[in-house]
């Protein structure tokens, strides 16, 4: 319910009365929100259905989605998504950069507190990515709905366009898509400025889309940990300290390729020797300091590449991630001395070329994580402060808004995949904590 | 010449003492070989001509020849060769499997004494590996024909066919080319059966190109080093003490692909890590025992091989050559059992396939080995045993009858390269080592 529907009256007196028993009705409903919010639950069997119902656009062979952005399946989803929306009285807009709204209007003109995530997905992806975060907004609306309560402030939930092709959605939201970022293709087929314009949005007036620092009040995002902390710990909350910086490198290994049979151990080049060496020591640096940091080689190539030849050339990337951009570089410095010393033993000269990922850490806000962990204590759930490894639409908002980030379990961490799996008591836990916490916001903000 | 040039007569009488003449005039030219030979040279300015004159087919830019077997150049080279082995008095013929064979009749009714190498290169070759055997072997029937020495043995250069597409020729000579090499495509674009046939060979008929165990005096190689050794410790002729065995294995690690972000350190299964220490455990292995053993991993890859994703799965090639099966074997059981350690480390399992090359240790002959290193002696020049890493004609000759094999240094020992060079004076010395070696073979036998 809104207070609007309450008040049909046509008379002066009876506006004036109305105005009066609609303020009246809204301060008790207001003052009973905190007798209340201690009963108040989110639905857990309605969740899991909609997850479920979600689940039929762009279902695959295996049990999860290929429900790429701007695809038909992902059109398909929307058009369900909208309908639930709707059904929790929200009123549905597409902002210009695609983004799917439902607005929920407040009792007095304050900034929006927005929450939502995201339902597109990975080619070969799974379930509860990003479909966790916005069936529990939409779970929030509708308790809301269904027990007539009025919060202070607007609330929109939001269902970002295009998030596994870039962060687009949030990104146009801050103003910071860019031209050349509208002319990528996306899994689709479509580029992403066709792609805004075939869910109803207008890649030429993307300005409108956009939310400036100090617009809203907070954002927050429910998501899956897509790791398997929680999982492995058994807890059931993660309260995100912020989504890590990315910074990747390409290693490249000058050794000299040589006949394996003719050149004896000690008069090689071995260039895949070295970059052994230094995987090695990568993973030494990167474990060598307390906290959440990780380092990965993911990506290897040796040249000429046969069996009877000795490596000349190796390349590989580097990849270091961190809440702190000093970490990371103070990471990087050592595993570049390190490089320098192999480079030596063996002669084979590294370098390293820095490449542009744009990710910068972001931090969550000090006091929303203050109050989702007040929010899971009061529902006694488990929690446990965490970063998150994984990028997210929340990273771009923490840019412009105080922004928090709501973990649940993701089954043995796995994401991307037909095999992610959250219990539909996770998803619940994560749904009540988002509702408790926006609650708490609309009483007593930052 | 040969004795039967000087015999003309034409009656009984004649005859007769013409057959005495003839018989006193081999003896005293066999027994002044004795006398003769230390001061028998080769000329070194005719190496070296003939050497650059058979660069000219198939030059590529960089100085090298791309003189594929089956190639347009490779036959004009072989035509140029064949002017040259009758410019030196040799009976050339081309056998079934399309080697060229010049023959030089000797006194007695012996087996053959064989020399020769290849002239064919591999795309982007040199102009030393294997023509420096052709016309070292060219030059010491010139040398002999020059000097009017007939030997007791007949002697026959031979031009082995297609040496790098897999010791063609050889394989052939020995009875070992099977009816699927023949239907390899060749570098040429030619099968193996049409090169054979288009050189003047009969696929059909390989049988006739067989010489059989007991067939052969002996069969002895000039070739370049192909490696470093002799050049860098700046020693005239290497004594061949056999070509190493090659053994290929697979090896393949089993991790598991997870996101780089979410997954901690401590929760990996990273199977490049796991490699990466298997690489390094291998060199370890290969190095802890004397001997010129070498092990090389030189092909790699990581799947999914993206820098965001932990590798769930490496491939990469393992190769152990040495002049002992015995010693391959040890070496990699003390490397298998190192896998199974570092498997179970990171949880990562390893399994090795062996990949058939076809390439068992093939030792020269003790007794040749003796002759060359006394011929080199003789000569004033230094020398020293030692593997040839890479595979050789000799290597199937080997099995039909005793052979040696004779190195001369490889600048910097670069081979398979335009880059390829070997001073004209270390081939003359290569060419007087096998010269002195057949002429000592002849004399006395092994």
């Amino acid at each position: 319910m809104s207070c609007l529907d309450r008040t049909s009256a046509n008379t002066p007196l009876v506006n004036w009365m109305a105005t009066y028993l609609s303020v009246v009705a809204v301060l008790s409903v207001s003052l009973s929100v905190q007798a209340d919010i201690t009963d108040l639950r989110v639905n857990m069997d309605r969740i899991e259905q909609h997850i479920m119902e979600l689940a039929e656009f762009g279902k695959n062979a295996e049990g999860g989605v290929s429900r790429v952005a701007f695809s038909q399946d992902d059109f398909a989803g929307r058009e369900y998504i909208i309908t639930l929306m709707e059904a929790a009285g929200l009123e549905v807009r597409i902002d210009t950069a695609g983004n799917l709204i439902g607005r929920r209007e407040g009792q007095e003109n304050l900034p929006v507190i927005m929450f939502g995530s995201h339902s597109d997905s990975v080619p070969g992806g799974g379930n509860y990515d990003g479909n966790v975060g916005v069936m529990g907004a939409i779970e929030v609306a509708q308790v809301l709905h269904e027990n007539e309560l009025v919060t202070r402030h607007p609330l929109e939930v939001v269902v970002f366009v295009d998030e596994e092709g870039g962060l687009v959605g949030s990104r146009a939201m801050i103003g910071e898509l860019s031209d050349q970022a509208l002319d990528v293709v996306s899994h689709s087929g479509l580029t992403i400025a066709e792609g805004i314009r075939a869910v109803g949005g207008n890649p030429k007036r993307l300005d409108k889309a956009r939310r400036k620092l100090g617009d809203l009040a907070a954002f927050i995002e429910l998501h899956i940990e897509q790791g398997a902390v929680l999982d492995d710990l058994g807890i059931n909350i993660g309260v995100v300290e912020g989504i890590v910086g990315i910074q990747w490198w390409d290693v490249t290994i000058e050794g000299f390729a040589n006949h394996a049979g003719t050149t004896p151990m000690d008069k090689r080049n071995d260039a895949l020797l070295a970059a052994a060496e230094l995987i090695q020591a990568i993973n030494r640096v990167i474990t060598s300091e307390p906290g959440t940091q990780v380092g990965t080689v993911g990506r290897i190539s040796a040249e000429p590449g046969a069996p009877n030849v000795i490596p000349g050339k190796v390349v590989m990337s580097l990849e270091i991630r961190d809440l702190s951009a000093e970490k990371i570089k103070m990471l990087y410095d050592r595993v570049f001395a390190e490089a320098q010393k192999i480079g030596m033993k063996y002669k084979t000269p590294f370098t390293f070329q820095h490449i542009d990922v744009d990710a910068v850490p972001a931090p969550t806000d000090e006091r929303m994580r203050a109050i989702i962990a007040g929010a899971a204590e009061s529902l006694g759930l488990s929690y446990k402060l965490m970063p998150s490894g994984a990028g997210h639409d929340a990273q771009d908002m923490a840019r412009i808004t105080p922004t928090g980030m709501i973990f649940v379990p993701s089954v043995g961490g796995i994401s991307h995949s037909p095999r992610e799996f959250t219990r539909p008591q996770d998803m619940a836990n994560g749904a009540d904590v988002l509702l408790r916490t926006i609650l708490k916001l609309d009483e007593a903000g930052l």
